[in-house]
C-alpha cells in the first residue's frame, strides 16, 4: 500500500494540483492536510480490516440457511469501520453530516479498499443510490432513506436487470400498480405494488445493515393494464426490504421482497449477488401479495434518474479495475525481487557454479513488470481525472462545469472500459511472472484475475461501452466533446513538444489522435448505424489506448519536472513503454473501423 | 462434438490429404475407415465418459485423506475407458499391442478428450514417459515398465522441476548415489537411491492405476561428494511408486517416495499435481532411506534423453489449449443462437414492440464468435500440421524426415504458446458473449477460462518458447529451419495469389513475412543476446501470428475448392478475420524487435 500512496501523492498533488482545490468555496475548510488525513485513515483501515481477508471472503462464499445470507464475520466487520469512518457520506454537505470532501479525494482514498479486497465491501452501490434519492427525491425520502444509507444504518441497491432482460431495459416486465385509493397520499411517496424478477442483484440480500433500501425499475401499466414498450414506460421505486415508517423506524413488517437464488460466481465471492422476487407472496403486506415500492421523481422517467449516476458508478467500476490491476503489479513486484531463479543472458550466465539471480534481472519479468506498471498507473492517472472532471462539473464556472460534464460524457466509456480489459491483462502477467505458483492458490493473483474478469461485464458490458462510444458520445452535441478532448490532448502535446526528452512521443501522440479522427469519420461515411458500429469494440481499443497515451504524456510532463529519482525514473520508463509498445498498436484496431469492415456482420449464422 | 468432428474431416482429409497416409509402409493396413472407426470411439467415449463429469472434477478436487489420494468415481472411470480403447497405445508397433496409427490421427482423436473434459485424463505424460523408455531404455526396462503404460496397468510422470529451481534444471538438487556394490547388476538398470524435492508432477499420486512410473532427473555425485553444476550433471532415473520384479510384478514393497502436498490449482483440477519427497525415509526399502531408481540411458545424458518427447508434449499442451478455446467457442455459439436481448441497429431496432431478438444477430456478438473460430480452428490446423511433420520424421524419405524435423523445431514453439495465449483469449469472450452468466458456475465456460491459463505456464512458459524461438530455433544450422519454413510459406502463397478471391491475402502474408525476417535479422544486428532477446515474447506473438496467418491461407485453399455451403463461406470469413482483424497486430510487436528497444531490459529494480 505504500506504492499506491506514493502513486497517489504524485498524481494528486503534482500532476492534478488536487490542493488547490480549497479554493473553492465548497471545499474552503479543506487543506492538503486534510486530505492527508483521509487517505492516512482509509489506509489504515484497508490494510487492518480488509486486507487480511481478501482469501477468506473468497472461500467462504455467502450461503442461505434457508432464513439468513451468511456472510463470514469479517465482512461485518469490514463494512462496520468502513461506516464508521464516515467515508459513506464524506462527499456530502455539512448538514448533512458529510465532510465536503471533493470527489476526486474520495475516489483517490476509496481506492485502498479496493486494493485491499475489492469484493469485502459494497459501499459504491450504497452511495450510488443515496446520492440519486439526494437528487430525485423527496425531503422525506431523504431523511427516511439516504441519509440512514450514508449513516451506515441502512445500505443500498439498484435493481435494473431482470433474467430474460439482461442489458436490455426496454425489456423488463416487473409491473407496479397503486396500492389502493390513497396511494398518493404516503409520506414515503406514492405507493405501489410491484411484482417481478430482479437478476445480478449486488447486496441484494444480507445482514450486514438494519435495512436493503432496492431502488427498482419497474413499468406501470397503462388504462389496457398492458405495460408501455421500451424505455419510457419505465419507472423508479424505492422498495424496503423491511417496512419503516415516516421517521425511519423499522416497524417489525417485512417486505414483499424474497431471495430466488445466490448466484455463484468465477470471482467477486466477498459481495452476494442475488435473483430477488419482488411481490410473489412471501411476505404478504397488509396479507396481501406485492412488494410496497413509493415512486421516485416523475413516473416514466426511471431510467433518467437511474442513468443520473451513472457515470460515477462507471468511474467506481474503473477505479475497481485498477486496483485490482495494481494489486497484481505489487504482488508480482515482491515475488520477482525476492525470487531466484535462472542467470542473466550472455556470458556471465554460461556460469552454472554461480547462484541464480532473482527474477526481476530478466528482460522478460521485466517487461511483465513495467507493462502492469504502465497499465495500473495510466489507468489510475486517468480514474483521478475523471474524478477531477467530476468536481469541476460540480464546483467550476459554469462554462468549465459543462466542459467537465461533456468531457466526463466522452471519457465515461473509456475510464470504464480500459482497465476493465487492461488490467486483467496486467493480472494475467502477475500470473505468468509467479509461474506454476501463480496458478495456486497459495498466491493471491490468480484472485485478483478471477475478479477482475468482471468488470468487463458489469456496469454495461463492453460492447455496451463501445455502442455508447462511437454511436452517441463521440456524435453528441455536434462532436463537442470529442473536440473538447482533442484540444486538452492538442494543449498537452504543444508542452510536451517543448521538452526535448517527450517531443518525439508528442508527434506520435498527434497522429493517433489524426487517426482516430479520421477513423471516426470513416465509420460513419454512409451514415447507417450498422456500418459504422459493426467494429465498435476495436474503435474504443484504439480510442482507450490514445486517451491512455495522452493520460502518461501529461503525467510525464509532471514526471520531468520532478526531482530526480528512482520514482521519476519509473513513471518516464512506463510512459516510454507505452508509447513503443502500446500505443502502435491503434493501427491495427482502427483499420477494420475505417474500412467499415463487415467479415463479421454480415456473416450468416450457420456459418459459425 | 459434431462441429469438432466435421473440422477434423475437413482439416484432416480435406486439406491435409491425411488418408494418403497408407500409401507408407508402416500405415499399410489403414484406410480413411480405420482413421474413421478411432475418431468414432474417441468421440463416443469422450461424450459418455468425459464430458458429463467436468464440473465435477472441478468441484470435487483431489485431496489426501492420509494414505491415499482421493478422486471422483468419475476419473476412475473415464481413465479406464480410455486404457481399454486401446488408445495409450494406439501409436506403437503392432508387436507392442499397438495398432500403428499415424500420430496425426492419434492426435485429432485425442482431442474430443481435451474438448470434452480436459484434466479428468492423463495419458499425454504415461505416452510421453512410455515413448521415451521405448527409445532409451533397456529392453527390460521396455518389458516391466513402457509396455505396462501402454497397457494401462502403469501410469507415468514426468518430474522435472523442483521448489527452488522451478524452470531452472540446472539447479536441481536431487541427488542420485550408487545403491550398493552390486548396483550395476539388477535386472531393471543401474539401481541408484534419489534424495530431494521434486514441484508440479502431475498424477504424481492417486490409485487409478496399480502403480506409477516416475521419470526422475537428478544428480550423480563426482568423486568428491559434490553435485556437478549445470546441466550436465543430470542424469534419468526410473522411479516406481511400488517396487517391481523383473517381470513387472508387485513384490508388495513400497518404494521411498512420498506425497509431500497437493498444490491447489486454479484450475484443471481434475489432475493431481503433487510435491513429492523422494527418499526421505518413510517408506524405507530394505531399512534403509531413499527412492530407489534406474537409470536410463547414459548417466549425464538426462536432460537429452527427457528432451526427445519434448516436441510431442508441446504439441499436447497447444492441442489442449486448443480444445478448451473450442469447448468455449461451441458453447457460446449455442448460447448465442438461444438467447433473445436487444434489438437490431438502425431503423428496424426501434420499435420496442417488437420481440427482442437472438444475441448472435448482433455484430459485435457475431465479431467475438468468428475470433474464437478463426483462433480455435486456425490453431487446430497448426497442431495437426505439426503431428503430420511428426509422421513424416518417422516415416517420410530422410531428406522429407530432415525437413520434417527442422520444420518442427521452428514451429513447436508456437504450436505450444499461440494457442496457450489465443485461444485463453478466446474463452474470455466466450464468458462475455454470455455476460453475468457467463461469469457464474452455473456455465461451463469460466471453467475453460480457468483451466487454460495454465497453458502458458507448463512445459515450458511463454518467456522460455520465447526465448527458445528467437534465441535458437531461427538461428540453428545456419538459419536453415527459418529458410523451410519461408519456403512453404512461399509456396502456399504462390498458390494462393492465383485465387482472385485469396490474392490480397497472398501479399498481405508475402509483407508479414518479410516483416518477421528484417525483424529477426535487425534483433540480432549486435550479435548480442541481451539486445535481441529483450523483446522475445513480442517477437514469437508477431511470428505465431504469421504463421497463423499462413495456416489460414492454406486452409482457406482447401476450403476454397471445397463444394458450396455453409461451413465453406465459415472457413473463409474465419481467414479473412484473420488477415483483417488480427495479422495488422505483428507492426506494433515488430517495432521494437527492430529496435532492439532496452526500455524494460535497462530500467533499474528501485524504478519500479
Amino acid at each position: 500500500m505504500a506504492i499506491l500512496r506514493s502513486t497517489l501523492d504524485f498524481l494528486l498533488y503534482d500532476w492534478l494540483n488536487a490542493a488547490s482545490l480549497n479554493e473553492r468555496e465548497r471545499f474552503a475548510d479543506h487543506s492538503r492536510e486534510t486530505f492527508d488525513a483521509v487517505l492516512d485513515t482509509c489506509e489504515r483501515i484497508a490494510r487492518e480490516k480488509y486486507a487480511p481477508f481478501n482469501r477468506l471472503v473468497d472461500t467462504q462464499e455467502p450461503h442461505f440457511d434457508g432464513e439468513k445470507v451468511i456472510l463470514p464475520q469479517a465482512t461485518l466487520d469490514a463494512n462496520r469501520a468502513y461506516a464508521e469512518s464516515g467515508m459513506l457520506s464524506a462527499a456530502q454537505d455539512y448538514e448533512e453530516g458529510g465532510m465536503q470532501l471533493p470527489y476526486t479525494i474520495e475516489a483517490a482514498a476509496n481506492g485502498f479498499f479496493g486494493l485491499a479486497s475489492v469484493s469485502i465491501g459494497s459501499s459504491l452501490l450504497t452511495k450510488g443510490n443515496a446520492n440519486l434519492l439526494l437528487v430525485h427525491g423527496t425531503e422525506t425520502q431523504k431523511a427516511v432513506f439516504a441519509r440512514n444509507e450514508f449513516n451506515g444504518r441502512f445500505s443500498g441497491t439498484m435493481c435494473l436487470s431482470e433474467p430474460q432482460a439482461g442489458s436490455s431495459l426496454s425489456d423488463i416486465t416487473t409491473r407496479a400498480v397503486p396500492d389502493g385509493a390513497d396511494f398518493e397520499a404516503d409520506p414515503l411517496g406514492a405507493r405501489y405494488r410491484l411484482k417481478g424478477n430482479k437478476m445480478w442483484i449486488s447486496a441484494g440480500e444480507h445482514e450486514l445493515t438494519e435495512n436493503i433500501v432496492h431502488l427498482v425499475l419497474a413499468k406501470v401499466p397503462g388504462p389496457d393494464g398492458k405495460l408501455i414498450p421500451g424505455t419510457r414506460g419505465i419507472s423508479l421505486f424505492i422498495v424496503p426490504k423491511k417496512m419503516v415508517d415516516a421517521q425511519g423506524q423499522l416497524i417489525g413488517v417485512r417486505n414483499d421482497v424474497a431471495l430466488a437464488g445466490l448466484n455463484h460466481k468465477l470471482g467477486w465471492r466477498g459481495t452476494t449477488n442475488t435473483l430477488l422476487n419482488f411481490g410473489e407472496g412471501k411476505f404478504p403486506v397488509n396479507g396481501e401479495a406485492g412488494a410496497v415500492g413509493y415512486l421516485v421523481g416523475r413516473p416514466h422517467e426511471g431510467l433518467r434518474c437511474m442513468f443520473h449516476m451513472m457515470n460515477e458508478a462507471r468511474i467506481g467500476v474503473g477505479t475497481a479495475a485498477v486496483m485490482l490491476g495494481l494489486a497484481g503489479y505489487y504482488a508480482s513486484l515482491d515475488y520477482a525481487k525476492n525470487r531466484p531463479q535462472g542467470r542473466p543472458m550472455g556470458p556471465a550466465g554460461k556460469d552454472p557454479t554461480q547462484p541464480p539471480v532473482r527474477i526481476i534481472e530478466h528482460a522478460d519479468v521485466k517487461r511483465m513488470l513495467l507493462a502492469q506498471k504502465s497499465y495500473g498507473e495510466g489507468a489510475l492517472a486517468l480514474e483521478l481525472y475523471c474524478a477531477r472532471l467530476v468536481d469541476e462539473q460540480h464546483t467550476g464556472t459554469p462554462e468549465g462545469a459543462d466542459d467537465a460534464r461533456l468531457l466526463l460524457e466522452v471519457l465515461t466509456p473509456i475510464a470504464k472500459s480500459w482497465p476493465s480489459e487492461w488490467c486483467l491483462e496486467a493480472n494475467s502477467l502477475a500470473i505468468q511472472i509467479h509461474g506454476g505458483y501463480g496458478y495456486t492458490r497459495d498466491f493471491p493473483v490468480e484472485q485478483y484475475w478471477r475478479d477482475n474478469r468482471l468488470n468487463m461485464i458489469h456496469e454495461g458490458t463492453h460492447g455496451i461501452q463501445a455502442t455508447d462510444l462511437l454511436g452517441r458520445k463521440v456524435l453528441m452535441e455536434n462532436g463537442k466533446g470529442l473536440q473538447l478532448l482533442a484540444g486538452r490532448i492538442n494543449a498537452t502535446i504543444e508542452r510536451a513538444i517543448q521538452v526535448p526528452e517527450l517531443a518525439a512521443h508528442a508527434n506520435a501522440l498527434g497522429q493517433a489522435l489524426a487517426q482516430v479522427g479520421a477513423a471516426t469519420k470513416a465509420a460513419w461515411a454512409t451514415g447507417e448505424p450498422t456500418d459504422a458500429l459493426a467494429n465498435a469494440v476495436p474503435y474504443m481499443q484504439a480510442f482507450g489506448h490514445t486517451v491512455l497515451a495522452w493520460i502518461w504524456l501529461d503525467v510525464a510532463l509532471a514526471a520531468h519536472a520532478a526531482a530526480d529519482g528512482a520514482a521519476r525514473t519509473g513513471r518516464l520508463a512506463a510512459m516510454r513503454f507505452f508509447f513503443h509498445y502500446e500505443l502502435p498498436k491503434i493501427g491495427a484496431w482502427l483499420q477494420v473501423v475505417s474500412n467499415r469492415d463487415q467479415t463479421c456482420a454480415a456473416l450468416p449464422e450457420e456459418a459459425f
